[in-house]
């Protein structure tokens, strides 16, 4: 069962430019994610494009969709900025796709510490396994279909778009 | 749908004792990982215990099995030594528990550069959520059922026990 | 012979905060890093200010001279912003302390892979506890007196202000 | 003023094997270690030998007295095992070379969570530029010379060989 990985970037893949001060982006540190993920699961990588996705416009999410919809395998991470993932999924789910489409990212860079970046790959990788057809977010440990999904900018976290804010309690420790 | 998390240590949570030079078990890494992971669905983590799967005897396999029988989630992650996982895999899989069971590990442990245990404790926590009622393995970014899953120790990956042997292509990259 | 550790903050101690995606400031790093670093020196940790050094005035640095005059030991570590590390070289070395004064930093936080904070914090504890008194930059894994230092910043490195520009082979490997 | 740096391995290189659980050799980290450095100086990395310091021999020893002597540089850094780093300096303390060479190593591998590894290395750059011709031992913050020196086996920690164990209140914060 292979898996393509299409690489947008987003804050996954920001890298510290030591000269100038800033998080930009040089290359992707999938490589070395799968690397010490040791996988046995063929894994084809692809960087689609590597941009903060607050920069992303509709050509540049197009770009996802003609790549998702190129790939000979039924099975697809897209990994993505968090500020616009819920729109690029949503793009992605309109569009109807016969395959099983997971967007994840990070909201900590894999490059510093105590990132999130390694535990939502893995989560991704095992989705991309088990979900049907369909686009989804996956991220804090929770699968979301792409038309009930947002990004709450105040807490960091991903909630769905109608029910979560009045729903505090699913979010404390059992 | 909240999930319980049972420690039992293996190469995942070894710790380098300074003293002595060992690897050996002080406490678990899991909290630290849960904090980075940034998970918003509830988590209940229980040490069972903290040792090598190697110096497991059939009570201390007795020992999880009873904490997932008395367990109030119908989903739980049993962290394990990679060596016997298979054998403890199988006590729990015979008992025929109507919950979904998922046991994962790594070969190099959260402390050490370049581990594995984020990765597969990330596809865990994925996987125990997806899948229906059974006892699973999960190493190397796939699922095993617990009836047909070995570690092959030449190479450090966990494969189906009857098929894989002969099937080196499913491990090539695409 | 006992040591003063004044943090001002600097690239060094910058934190990545995850809601804004910004590196900004929330505490120091420096307790975490004595406590690997197993000294047996004893060592008194200031935080002065946490501040990115380009955004110091005169009265930030006068805090610094401050807290070196005011200090019991005669050696001092100043942890520093490196885009205006000499200027604060500067004004400590004209006020003629009879004290061992050492900056240091680093074009990488500490929090971030690769980074050179905990090498350049070792370097300078055994500067500051071998040189005599006076006012030093360490950087580069080499020390500078405070009116011959300068940050090439095209580069990322310090070197003397007159003559390494033109000195391109004391840099090359051996 | 170029550094020579002598590798014969120790705690300090130790690498996780994951096929077998051991800690074991298998390269030297010193390369990835300068890199993130960012040192300016040049300095000259000779692999001597890769070996716990417990099991080396009159003969591993008097290699290491070879390539000081041989050394073009009179400034030079021997990383070593912690547990025999104070016999080896007393070998190359007796032949009373007329060069700088700091000895040092880790209590934490490099390549495990919370090393003291790059604290040491970067305590060690700067001690053998500043040091007069000697052998030393530079360990927990400090300097100690070849001929006054022991490892605290139950402290983890080095020390006078003459006076420290009765002098605790030199190792208390102050």
């Amino acid at each position: 069962m292979s898996i393509r990985l299409i690489v947008t970037g987003g804050t996954f893949d920001k890298h510290y430019d030591e000269l100038n001060g800033q998080l930009t982006f040089r290359d992707t540190h999938l490589p070395e994610i799968l690397q010490a993920a040791r996988m046995s699961e063929a894994i084809e990588v692809e960087i689609n494009q590597l941009v903060d996705s607050l920069d992303m416009g509709p050509e540049d999410r197009q770009r996802v969709l003609e790549s998702c919809r190129r790939a000979a395998e039924g099975r697809i991470i897209v990994t993505h900025g968090t500020d616009t993932m819920a729109e690029t999924a949503r793009v992605l789910g309109e569009a109807g796709l016969e395959k099983t489409v997971v967007l994840t990212g990070a909201m900590v860079p894999y490059a510093v510490q105590r990132s999130d970046a390694v535990f939502n790959f893995g989560f991704s990788v095992a989705a991309v396994q088990l979900l049907p057809a369909g686009v989804y977010v996956a991220m804090n440990g929770r699968v979301f279909p792409w038309d009930n999904v947002r990004k709450n900018k105040a807490e960091g976290q991903f909630e769905r778009a109608g029910s979560d804010a009045a729903n505090g309690a699913a979010r404390s420790e059992s």
